[in-house]
């Protein structure tokens, strides 16, 4: 807050590009299009990306976090995201993404061609990009399932 | 891989003082320190710290973040980690650390002086740490309990 006033704009560019990546991301997810998934990832093993989905353990490297996602949209018949609380924490090239993830989904039928049961769910998610040469990459995702209301942090849900 | 063989050295340094950050984090929480614990995230508020505990919503700020693990040790009369599958990834001044925290912890008993009884938690962790010149300070943790196996990653469970 107290320096850095003269690169604002900058930064504020910079905040704007991350937000994107982000619900990037999460579009792809929707979409269920693994390709622009992939993409959006770190590429290469110079840096070992990692994913937690909700409940799950911790996966390592392209090919495990990758898979885990071609897992998913096969059995995803159908996903949306409507984010909030979503909040930017940034230095220099590394950015840190907390959101809240409101899920609708809805898996196959299990008896032919209609879309099975819609369920939502409440997750929060920690995304870690890294700024590259073709924009802003994820490097880390993690996200959980909310089991529980904390009503009494009311007073200061609104991360800068 | 392929680059940078003449500063191993130094990488290998600084992956172990980001390991023992992330093993004093935990020691903190072990012995109930919250001075300590406090003095292992990044100071001020130029860089905003975000936490989740497991089942819990994101909390963001310094504030937030150390008054909830101060509720935590108000309600634990006991706790250990047993650290394993960790795993670091490191570029610049950014160091992401993954981890399983195999959990043993005890409330206060309800009706007088004994512990109350012990409870195993299976808990994964992605802790995201800073370089300062005070050390390696955690910039966000994420926990979230692990609610099913995925016995057929086993192939490519050891994170580099």
């Amino acid at each position: 807050m107290s320096e850095g006033h003269d690169d604002q704009a900058e930064v504020a560019a910079d905040i704007a590009a991350v937000e994107q990546a982000n619900t990037a991301f999460y579009e792809a997810m929707e979409r269920g299009d693994l390709d622009e998934l992939s993409g959006l990832w770190l590429p290469g093993e110079d840096l070992t990306i990692s994913c937690v989905h909700p409940g799950w353990p911790v996966l390592s490297g392209r090919g495990e976090v990758l898979r885990s996602y071609a897992l998913i949209m096969a059995n995803t018949e159908y996903i949306q995201f409507f984010l909030t609380d979503v909040g930017v924490s940034m230095t220099g090239d590394t950015a840190l993404v907390t959101c809240t993830e409101n899920i609708l989904s809805g898996g196959p039928a299990e008896d032919g061609g209609e879309l099975g049961p819609l369920v939502g769910q409440l997750v929060v998610a920690t995304n870690v990009f890294r700024r590259t040469g073709d924009g802003w990459k994820l490097w880390s995702h993690h996200g959980s399932p909310v089991l529980a209301d904390s009503d009494d942090d009311d007073d200061e849900d609104t991360p800068s």
